[in-house]
């Protein structure tokens, strides 16, 4: 991958630890509504919901807490306890303050490549919580330009490719996410390099992608990042 | 106030309406708390929560939410049915869509200051919901940049005049919140109007501030800044 200037990473499960966090908070939900709903209802339902809302309170935590705790008063109608209720509240509030856990490798990567191109941190997500996290992973310094967008849509990245001011052949997106952080930059001319995490939230699958292989490559993990770049 | 390039404006109650619209949610809200608090109790007790919680949960509506069925969860006790919290919910919810309604004066100020500096809105609270009042206003196109903040301390202003690259002399702000707009742009050495609004959140009172009268200006309304920006 020749002639790129501008590297993006994706930060939750590219840089860092996301989605077994939700995942645990999505079991720990589904535990509390055990007296009402199976826990694969209790998942669907909240799932429902979020993505009902999804228009209206955007990505993050304090989104998923406020899905949580409608979805309770639905499957739990006038029963549902307020201990219960406190619980959820609880639950959620740890997606606010869980330790940070880089991925393996990402600090080595992002000083290999810092002096070759401009690196740029896209997220979307809530906007305290992200600024958090980037705080907490003390990798803010290698960062040329943090953006913390509502969504991930092509508009969104064609605004901030004019805004950094770099073509977009000249552009990679590194991230997890094929749905959010490939397949739109890609759409718009830029390349796209997609590591897989372990887990995937469902909003983000996609099915039937088949990019083109000269702007787009799938590595294993971020290690391979400079290889591909030098290549 | 010669010599300035770039004029920042807050959002919320100062291009649009926004407070009486939280004002009307708290009310509501001790409305639906009578059984165990005072309407005075509710709101005290619900201003406690938010600033208990705004290290962890920010500016903004689904802040705000999440305060009030926390607050609800504490004051009724085990005893709060579960459809007064679905209505603390539904109440909370139309502070995220209540109709965009303009201040007076506001676009015709935009336009005819567009031509002569570099005009750039900075707002604090939840990115969506900033982004889509400001969609709603139909006052984008005005605006070189927006920037939503996590918070309005110096150091956020700081950053965000490097980035435009324009010095803190030739930057004025203008605002309805001294703590947020002004207090902290004049203590960079930055310029700040001061236009404040009928009501005001108790967390943005500040007393005893007496700012230098050659950076700083009071108005009654924001037709008079071209004004005072030509003197």
């Amino acid at each position: 991958m020749k002639d790129i200037q501008v590297v993006g990473f994706d930060a939750d499960d590219t840089l860092w630890v996301t989605e077994p966090h939700f995942q645990a908070a999505g079991r720990e939900f589904g535990g509390l509504m055990a007296p009402w709903a199976s826990a694969e209802k209790a998942a669907e339902e909240l799932y429902a919901t979020e993505m009902a809302n999804l228009g209206t309170y955007g990505y993050g935590a304090k989104s998923v807490m406020l899905s949580m705790l409608e979805t309770a008063l639905r499957l739990g109608g006038d029963k549902v306890p307020a201990a219960t209720l406190r619980k959820v509240l609880e639950s959620g509030r740890r997606l606010l303050d869980y330790p940070m856990e880089l991925l393996p490798g990402v600090e080595g990567v992002l000083k290999e490549l810092r002096g070759r191109y401009r690196l740029v941190l896209i997220t979307k997500g809530d906007l305290l919580d992200q600024e958090r996290k980037l705080r907490g992973s003390g990798l803010k310094a290698y960062f040329h330009h943090v953006q913390i967008l509502s969504d991930k849509r092509e508009s969104d990245y064609r605004d901030l490719l004019a805004t950094l001011g770099v073509e977009p052949r000249r552009f990679l997106m590194v991230g997890n996410s094929l749905k959010s952080d490939i397949l739109p930059v890609l759409a718009l001319g830029g390349c796209g390099v997609h590591i897989p995490y372990e887990v995937t939230w469902r909003h983000e699958h996609v099915e039937g992608a088949s990019p083109d292989p000269a702007r787009f490559r799938q590595l294993k993990d971020i290690s391979g990042l400079p290889g591909l770049l030098a290549r």
